[in-house]
């Protein structure tokens, strides 16, 4: 676990996670969400759409992120500002998704962050694209 | 659940749901996105930040406007292309969030719809607001 | 989310839903009620009985009508007062159940609701089918 | 874990377990279920309703006495024909229910046995009853 000041942070640092999205993961995430859209949960229903199988929920797919911001990049002790995602193709139960995020720019004076993410399916498909602005530590933080 | 074509949507139409988020909800999310930032899931640590107690991860509130988008308002058969979220305050375990998503704009001819979403907290706290972009379905969908 | 007294409830009313049964929704079942009979959660077993793989438990099946009853029919502030389902089929996991609920009968002098259920596989077998009494909500309420 | 066949049962035989219904009982069962309703999982709303804070789904109590029958008595390679219950008073998040089950009538020519359940939370309310039609199996059965 990481926990880096805007000053250790330099336009194109960047860090990676990867994992397959399971059934599991989408049932929970419909739990917790009280997103029962039959398109997450109903594989029949599913088939009748045009992504032909059940899907991730979107939000899931952005959450992916989120451990890279907190622990890795900028680390810990950072505060989500705000989130911004485009969905530009599904996410299957099934798919392993590689999340990448990048400093896009710094504002020392305010210390704020942007952080550019992209989450890419096992086939290099895009999936998404967004933009996270983010407060780094103001100094490292350890647990 | 309701199916509502662009032609059956007006802006100022609105839809609520309310949920306490629980603990389960938490350490499931932190399960799901990987995301296991102490300030999440180490009560001793959440207790040294600003936050004073372990708060829900942004996207987990993010995902609470889901099933109102997808299974209310426009409902059935619409796709998620865009979702952006400013959080204004910390979620904290045990916070009751209503969360209210209105039509703030309609483009009949590219067949969006943008949602302006807020949630608040049980004590009247606007802690996160946001826009939805949308395609509302073709024509109203069943199971 | 509705909410409907029983002066706004007709025999024939229905309303339905669907989803299909997880390995997850099964494993999460036997860690909330208890039951880790092996017909549930050991595929060897499973195997070795008439049922083939590993099956649904039977109030699982039971529970996915009461959303339905819950929050759409009667809705909002109803009571369950009894519920009553006969297996017919097993369910197993990946199968597609549509639930099925059917205003049946209605005392308005005990403001009392008899509410037929089905449950229907993916082939359109029925696996249960039940009667749930249910006390609807005297006035409509909404959250 | 027993398996008796109708031949080694007695009427007034018995069985108990007990357990404390968690909050993340009630969340998680609300995930598998899809019932949301506000009375399950909105403390606010719940706090408005006669019960006066958060219940556990009728089908929750219920699921309680199923490891029961099909791991103890009559145990191992039970067939669920049918179930009944009765809710007598509402079970609260923390209630700690003990359910009983016990036979309460033989049918040996088509070999069913009748189990009466009672469930009885923590100050010795009796919050449901009901009755369970199984068929016990024809030899025993290991795992």
């Amino acid at each position: 676990m990481r926990s880096l000041p805007i000053d250790q942070l330099a336009v194109g640092d960047a860090a990676e996670s990867r994992k397959t999205v399971s059934e599991t993961d989408v049932y929970l995430f419909a739990g917790i969400s009280g997103d029962f859209n039959p398109v997450h949960v109903d594989a029949e229903y599913a088939r009748t759409t045009p992504f032909g199988a059940r899907v991730a929920h979107g939000p899931l797919t952005l959450s992916l992120c989120a451990g890279l911001l907190g622990t890795e990049l900028p680390g810990l002790g950072t505060v989500a500002l705000s989130n911004q995602i485009e969905y530009l193709a599904p996410v299957l139960i099934g798919d392993t998704i590689t999340v990448r995020v990048e400093v896009a720019a710094l504002d020392p004076d305010r210390n704020r962050a942007t952080m550019a993410v992209t989450w890419t399916n096992q086939d290099g498909t895009e999936v998404a694209v967004g933009s996270m602005v983010v407060k780094p530590p103001r100094r490292p933080v350890s647990i």
